[in-house]
């Protein structure tokens, strides 16, 4: 097969996450190999950019940009909540395609971003203008459907494991059957987050940290989670809590909602639960309670980023370049794929976009134990291998140094657009 | 001079820190080096612990145990919130002194603790027991005077500042001049944590976070922090704010009580900080806002504390005992003393303990630029030594392993003492 020619164009979508930047790292290295390539470019704040022809040209940035990029937190390229919705902007970021003759288009982004790159990529074949879009998956909640798991998700997991860990040393060294402690994890629906603490816990030691996790799949009822507090602190010194901030009661309301705004996607903006817990514990036990919030720390948290995570948002990167030049996909996104074997090992594949398409993985319900607030063996089976490796950051006067695009702008050539 | 020959105990006290394990295995490991100290003994949950002659034999502590030590957050004898307050404690605590042959007290603990051990070191002289008394300082919140600074300080404000600037690059991926994101620290009363914040901040690049530091020697005006923000927003993508938990208001009232419960001490319980800082943003400036509280997270996070920190803690712990063998010294406190020297140097000295206790270190109101929402240069200086080196924690299977004392008990000696 003849490889097309023409430029690239990589965007970042979405939140952040702790690795989106390797997953960047691995598009722009893979794309130098490819003499079908011609310019490499950077479209700022994801979709948004595409529609102004903010582009900025990544082979002008240093090695050491690129190299710094692969542990480097946030999104360099700047990222969005926005989708396209209207016909008219496909119809634009087409012009914007054609006139930049960009014939390849790498959106690393969630499961909402894939709808958007598949009606893109039929529309392109409408017109006949061949082209390459794959999308590749990121985020921290591990909900996109179609791969095993999702670059962002090993590294938030690491975070907040290591965060149990460290906290229950200090949690044991102050209580005696009378501390609870509450730690609050990013997670809006799905308790994907809250559950990876579970890996803080060693085989066969049912004493460990966290007692207690609470997930947005199970419904929330203030008087078991009392009584699984108490339960808790008769047998150890402290009760250490995991919550997911999208806790939601029997009839499906928020548990804590800190906020009446919504954000650009109209959700919920939430926030809260821990010391929504806190405040419940205190009042209704008498016992000291703390809670801390990572919040998005989290997910910004490269400082404990996952070597596994990182290598895999990378190779997702370059996969996604690989399989569009040599083997001419498109309309794909790229999968991690799980080999069957004794030993972790992962492999990138693809999915059609229209099979992930603004889908949901569900944490699976047989991952969660009877008791409603702990994980059980094939979910620790299933996430140990993400959080393996421990990420070296480059670190100057104490401090980590990240990347930052010098940005040198590539030239408009349309009119500017309203939108 | 001849050296006193006899038993040590070691104890550790109030909130735990990153590195207060350090110094206990600087005690423990100077100690062995001692003939003349003969048993080496741990006491639980500090005060607690003596008076109840709650004693662990850490000679019997495996090396590998020791060496995890120096590296693992909490407190690993435990700790309290407790002084001795009445004089039948204190004399209590020379009964189980001398039923031990306890001839080497060493107090790990911060100011308050310093009062309670001037006390006892005052009641063995009257008494002509013969022992030797050192405090050995540990807070966060470096407020312990008589030091330069205090062990404990410079992880948490490596760990504070190492989030600003990930948090930054995650802010500035999503911020368009419309974005606020907090971070709430503890410091309860003095601002020594969220200062520290500063040193994200490189030198000469006034666009760099934190953008706004909120410090508790600062009365809290709504309208002047609302008018920040938005000169912020009006020159930059997005707003960092960093906020110590105990602001005040114009009248010293904290501006976010969590809680109407206190703990042991009767000090209000903080929190929420953030939350209510962010829900200001959010009602008064109509732009999107975030907040993260690290709380006690920040204090156990030795995954990112600082070398410099720990080997003084170290150095603190082992001075404690050399002061007392080599040179007969009681009643005093171990302090860190910076050379004058153009390179940072840090050395042991000893300062009496009726001078540091209960006494609290401000933090320098020079030190606060006079838009008092940021530190200037010799805050700077002062600070950055301290966040200097990267521990490197054990890790195994992608998670960091800590140290868990066997916990060999002495027996007890007393009738058990009713407190």
């Amino acid at each position: 097969m003849s490889e097309l020619e023409g430029n690239c164009l990589v965007c970042q979508s979405g939140g952040p996450t702790a690795v989106i930047n390797s997953s960047l790292a691995g598009v722009i290295e893979e794309a130098l190999n490819h003499e079908c390539i011609e310019e490499i470019y950077g479209g700022l704040n994801g979709a948004l950019g595409v529609l102004n022809e903010d582009f900025i040209d990544l082979a002008d940035e240093s090695q050491q940009t690129i190299r710094l990029l692969k542990t480097s937190p946030g999104a360099a390229l700047g990222t969005c909540r926005f989708q396209f919705k209207k016909q008219e902007d496909l119809e634009r970021t087409l012009d914007v395609f054609k006139a930049h003759n960009i014939r390849y288009f790498f959106y690393i982004g969630d499961s909402e971003c894939m709808a958007m790159l598949d009606r893109l990529d039929a529309l392109a074949k409408s017109q006949g203008f061949e082209m390459r879009v794959i999308g590749i998956p990121k985020t921290i909640n591990n909900d996109v459907p179609g791969t095993d798991h999702c670059p962002g998700y090993g590294s938030v997991i690491k975070h907040v494991a290591t965060t149990v860990r460290e906290l229950a040393r200090d949690n044991e060294a102050i209580g005696k059957g009378d501390y609870v402690s509450i730690l609050e994890t990013q997670g809006r629906n799905a308790g994907w987050i809250a559950a990876g603490a579970a890996l803080a816990k060693r085989r066969d030691h049912p004493h460990d940290p966290p007692h207690i996790i609470m997930l947005p799949e199970v419904a929330f009822e203030p008087e078991k989670f009392l009584a699984d507090v108490q339960k808790v602190l008769a047998k150890e010194k402290f009760c250490l809590i995991v919550a997911g901030e999208g806790l939601v009661d029997m009839d499906g309301n928020y548990v804590a909602v800190s906020s009446t705004t919504t954000d650009a996607f109209g959700h919920v903006r939430l926030g809260g639960t821990g010391e929504y817990l806190r405040s419940l514990v205190e009042t209704r036990l008498g016992v000291s309670a703390r809670s801390c919030k990572l919040g998005i720390a989290a997910r910004a948290a490269a400082h404990c980023a996952s070597v596994t995570d990182a290598d895999e948002a990378y190779l997702a990167g370059s996969a996604a370049v690989t399989q569009a030049v040599e083997h001419g996909k498109s309309g794909k996104m790229i999968t991690l794929q799980r080999a069957e074997a004794d030993t972790y090992k992962c492999e990138a594949g693809w999915v059609d976009l229209s099979e992930v398409a603004s889908g949901i993985k569900q944490l699976p319900a047989e991952w969660i134990n009877d008791d409603g607030v702990s994980m059980n063996f094939p979910f620790v089976k299933y996430a140990t291998p993400l959080i393996q490796g421990e990420v070296q950051l480059a670190w100057e006067g104490g401090l980590p140094v990240f990347a930052k695009f010098r940005g040198a702008r590539v030239d408009k050539l349309l009119p500017a657009y309203e939108f």
